[in-house]
């Protein structure tokens, strides 16, 4: 990971490496995201987590956790960095782009991230940190597999053929995706 | 489900049950979320999904997916209905409310739904019929046990011990959440 014999990384300030400090490209910018982690503690907002975006080797968003200041069970720092990243970059897509998360991420997260298309997930702590410092067991039961929605506080129910039947919606009456989307909106393939 | 010999339902306008109906608070929100559904395509904002959260029998917010209209590949229709509904009450938790969902949610909704805390999620379709209308099979495989996060286009990288020690990060020195956040902010135990 390092070809520096005492550990060391060198990085400019924003973020874009060295050439010799190629190889270390992952370092430096986990290490972004660990400090994002202690910022958004630090600052009340949040969490103690935080990711990175990066595309072509040069930071797009970094970012933690929102969820205290923005009053959003959704603003994890991972959702937080895909909706910013997409924002700045025009587009609902970010096939060209890697992140870089503190800590692995919870089963929300990892559902923006694929949706997102990132090409590449590199994090840091464990899940099972998070819940040393007193998460709950949701992301490491997901990690481990062993997650089951229905075993929460959540009481779930799958409308019966009966109800379904009144809106007269079943899967081939939903409006097709591809039939009804305007013309310039059909160059990506889901949303 | 429904009383009624001709499986019609009575509903008003804003969604609130007659007393007669009430028996059928279910079909009367699901098929707001279904009609919501169909406007997201309509409008162009995104797929066809909806999602509408109610607190004490009447609506709070219903929202249809705005992947498109956003630029935001996180803003399916329950996400968003979770953010609206944080927004509006002021507040990031929602456990007195319930979801109704007009398809199987996705894990990201899944997870958007645990962490808000809803107490009750009602969907419609399965997620089968996402699958129907070209959706990747993302939300079906998950929703099946069967989704590996692996198994997509991402690359996926948990950063060595050694990196992680440059840091000085681990599961004990994350700042503790508990012990960090300030006082008035700890009337909540996730972020």
């Amino acid at each position: 990971m390092d070809n520096h014999q005492d550990h060391t990384l060198e990085f400019e300030a924003n973020g874009k490496c060295f050439p010799d400090a190629a190889q270390d490209h992952d370092g430096v910018f986990l290490k972004k995201a660990v400090e994002e982690a202690y910022a958004a503690v630090r600052c009340g907002d949040g969490g103690p987590f935080g990711a990175v975006i990066v595309r072509n080797g040069e930071i797009v968003v970094q970012c933690h956790n929102m969820v205290l200041r923005n009053a959003d069970p959704t603003a994890h720092a991972e959702v937080t960095a895909v909706r910013m990243a997409c924002q700045k970059l025009g587009r609902h897509e970010l096939s060209d782009c890697e992140i870089y998360a503190s800590c692995e991420p919870c089963p929300m997260c990892f559902g923006a991230i694929h949706l997102s298309r990132l090409k590449r997930l590199v994090y840091g702590t464990e899940a099972e940190a998070a819940l040393a410092v007193g998460f709950d067991d949701f992301i490491a039961d997901a990690i481990r597999g062993t997650a089951k929605y229905q075993k929460v506080h959540l009481e779930i129910k799958k409308a019966d053929d009966l109800m379904m039947a009144k809106f007269q919606v079943n899967a081939t009456q939903i409006p097709s995706f591809e039939r009804e989307l305007p013309p310039q909106r059909k160059t990506f393939a889901q949303t």
